[in-house]
């Protein structure tokens, strides 16, 4: 195996900062009060999601965030193939970006409703794992205690792979 | 880097079977009414933490499984050095095994009362690392659909201790 496999970690709470620059890499100035060119966990996480060239499975219970959110939607207009998978409960509830994207076009499913949909994760072109505690929300990313496990280690990327085809067969599509 | 580094999933719920015999491996035969001789996620998950032999870090929002609580109060009373790290308000509520684990001797710290602490990692021997969206709850184990992933690439151990020892340091000792 190369020893070029990515393995990272980050943790939050993160920096709030602003996330302009990644969204329009061509942006030359932001006149917003945020603090800006500073890397944070956010950063890295928002840097991720958004180098997805072909597909994103997401499985995750909480989904409010509007960057996260927004960064989606970019993937999805470029023509990534997007599927979440997310609690119907949660889906519902004020606050949540699940009807945005659903109304985008994304696909969206919920799961059972008898049982808790608690994962948070994500497969990126079927090749790289976000994991962890971190629900994709406002106070996940800027209070909690949270963390987020990054890999490319394919003993640790096929499983999830697997287990999100499994869900998506036996979730809701309505 | 050799190729038997540890890398395994786990997924919940988990079926509901006899832990007896991870506990008492001399035991010839129980009466209970549960399957025996099977496999779980979660009988995998009890493994990993009583092969523990020198240290344990826990990191957990909510701990109130007695199996689990059983295997951590092996640890501890076999020399295990444990250390407990959780959130103030879950440590207070009805279920919550964190006083047992305390009144045992082991030492338990929890988070600063204005944040969340949401982690649900543990780190073995600071060599293995148990991490994921699963609580140490009845309910996480035998109802929600979690995830569990154990690994010992450093690149994914290594920030963890560090974080562990971080909030360990900033965290209430009473
Ligand atoms: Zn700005
Ligand atoms: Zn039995």
């Amino acid at each position: 195996r190369p020893k070029n496999i990515l393995n990272e970690v980050l943790f939050f709470p993160s920096e709030i900062t602003c996330t302009e620059a990644i969204f329009t890499p061509s942006l030359h100035s932001c006149l917003c009060t945020l603090p800006h060119g500073v890397e944070t966990s956010f950063s890295r996480l928002l840097c991720h999601i958004l180098s997805t060239s072909s597909s994103l499975d997401l499985c995750v219970f909480a989904f409010s965030n509007m960057d996260l959110c927004r960064a989606v939607l970019a993937l999805h207009n470029r023509g990534v193939v997007v599927r979440i998978l997310t609690d119907k409960d949660y889906a519902a509830i004020t606050g949540s970006q699940i009807g945005v994207l659903r109304k985008a076009g994304i696909c969206v499913r919920c799961g059972v409703k008898t049982v808790y949909m608690h994962h948070k994760f994500v497969v990126i072109d079927g090749r790289l794992l976000i994991n962890g505690s971190l629900n994709w929300t406002v106070t996940a990313v800027q209070s909690n205690m949270e963390n987020v496990l990054i890999t490319e280690v394919p003993k640790l990327v096929q499983p999830f792979i697997k287990e999100f085809h499994r869900l998506w067969e036996q979730s809701d599509p309505s």
